[in-house]
């Protein structure tokens, strides 16, 4: 079986490299000449709304999935029109679009920081008088790794914010002073099946992951496998989903989804007897799902910007390394280092050795 | 970095499957338009003596290394005057010649069951007597998987017997009454520094591996290792190296050797901290040996001749499955299946759910 991915970044090209020891076979979809995944697969070469690409990566394959969220409406049009497409273009539309994502996290019941939508300047206003201040703005749509967002941490002015912010529909949401951030990666196959991978606790540096943390047992477990559960049943959902939350005082907060494979649940590799990556295809092509069960304790840590030299990563015993074989360049994340250790006791210290790879690598950008 | 490789089966694919995520490239040589490693990576379709094809591999990649021994001395010559060539070519010279293969092991004090090399008819009648039946009759050269063997086994019209065997350069072996087939997978790197995997018991259909079966603590282990070092030493070798053995009333004595990964080394991918084909390529790039230390215990089966469906496969939970995406023909190899468990105790009880697999497929074929 072929499935065709829209996208070549190195989602695609973990979610390739899983499929092919499974005998599947790929077709990808990248505007890039240099997408990454494109040195693992077959790459059409093509802007995300070329017609034709589409109808070609739709008929050339069994069935077609996304490594991100934000497709132009058209496309997943004309790829649903004549063929299977997972996640369902629904789901897609609500991850694109913050406000239609939080309205649904209400209509399930699961809580989130308050929020409102901002189409004028009076909303701003009327925003920072009900939430209070510090006040995150965002895009309502197009936004990732913190792109997009912006924190009106004090009183000020806020003509000047207003002139600032892109001219496009944002939201303003409460700021959550939380205690950690938790994700949880989910998959549901064809057959409603569904499977939940451990949380991880995730650390951010300007605005991008950098560490996720993932001890099988969290005491959050159960909680936010009951709210992801219910956003893949209203979504009737293929594939894998991403719910990333706040802990507040205990509690569970929402704060968005993403319709794929997700950065946090990177450690599944070597962490998990399936990896999201594997299960995702399963999911997709209709196939039972893997055990989501961890081997133990796992830490995952990004490398951004640049990479530390192959024979330093690889004299560490217990690291193991994924280069995506993408080039250079601040704030790209161009890899990704793993350890799993049979203890929390002993992840704690293998942390550390983790967080020295990347301490390179913010030296040297 | 760039890897050439010679041969693009399932060994290359799982050598290109294993370096993606270290960020390697690779290009393929092979001659069939559908060798199976030409799904995962660019395949020149080319013969293995094709004089420009193997320049075009040499100069498009940094080092270049093989799937089998089998390649003509004219080839290894051209690809290693003007580029960096692992294994050595005196090691695959020694492999691909039974009677250069036990004189070397006769210098390194490496036991061997008796053999003689048999090059006219009076040879055979002189091993015969010596050597005593049954004997088995192998070709020196282009063996593998049983192929290229006959074994005879009583007093008989010794005529008819020369008659059948190839007019090729031949040895005779004396019949080993084993009790256990054992393997060494060995890897030595270009700064000379060595590792051992725990060694498989391996178990035969029809001369072609169907079974390992991996239980680190081996009593042997100890002996293997001494005996694969003196191999590595002797031939300055880089890469990884196989050493197959039969155990006989507590000794070990040598069978042949493989340079290169090996098909009882499979259970790595998934049972070793480093599979033996991330292993094959840090040796050849001259990067620092990962740990061969296993995970459990481990056994692998080998899918001859057609593959269970995904379907079936993916629905055990502690099967990790492996299609080469080759198309299925009696008595090819297919695919694998892999378990690794915590417990010896479990490993048996997980075994016969691996080999009924290749049940459903024996019955089929």
């Amino acid at each position: 079986m072929k499935v065709g991915i829209v996208g070549g970044g190195q989602l695609a090209r973990m979610l390739v490299l899983a499929g092919y020891p499974l005998g599947l076979e790929f077709l990808v979809l990248d505007p890039a000449p240099d997408a990454c995944a494109g040195q693992v697969c077959e790459l059409i070469r093509a802007d995300y709304d070329d017609e034709s690409a589409l109808r070609r990566l739709a008929q050339d394959t069994d069935v077609v999935t996304f490594e991100f969220e934000n497709v132009p409406d058209k496309s997943i049009h004309i790829l649903s029109e004549q063929h299977l497409v997972f996640p369902p273009p629904a789901a897609l539309g609500v991850a694109q679009d913050r406000l239609k994502e939080k309205n649904l996290f209400r209509e399930l019941d699961i809580p989130i920081p308050a929020v409102r939508a901002i189409d004028n300047r009076d909303d701003l206003d009327k925003a920072a008088t009900e939430l209070g201040l510090p006040l995150v703005i965002k895009t309502r749509r197009l936004g990732y790794d913190g792109k997009g967002q912006a924190t009106v941490q004090i009183e000020c002015d806020f003509d000047s914010v207003w002139r600032d912010l892109p001219s496009v529909p944002l939201i303003a949401e409460q700021f959550v002073p939380f205690q950690r951030e938790l994700s949880i990666v989910a998959v549901r196959n064809r057959n409603g099946e569904t499977a939940f991978y451990p949380i991880p606790e995730n650390t951010h540096r300007n605005s991008m992951l950098h560490l996720s943390v993932c001890k099988p047992g969290d005491p959050q477990q159960a909680q936010a496998e009951d709210y992801v559960k219910r956003l893949l049943d209203a979504l009737e959902y293929t594939g894998v989903l991403t719910l990333e939350l706040f802990e507040v005082d205990g509690r569970l907060l929402a704060n968005e989804i993403a319709p794929r494979v997700h950065n946090s649940g990177h450690w599944s590799i070597e962490g998990a007897k399936t990896s999201q990556f594997e299960n995702h295809l399963r999911a997709v092509l209709g196939l039972p799902l893997g055990s989501t069960a961890a081997f133990g304790y796992s830490a995952m840590v990004n490398l951004i910007g640049i990479l530390p030299k192959a024979g330093d990563i690889l004299s560490k015993p217990n690291i193991h390394f994924h280069a995506y074989g993408k080039k250079p360049r601040p704030g790209r994340k161009l890899g990704h280092a793993t350890v799993v250790t049979a203890s929390s006791v002993a992840l704690e210290k293998e942390i550390s050795g983790l967080i020295e790879l990347t301490g390179v690598v913010a030296e040297a950008v």
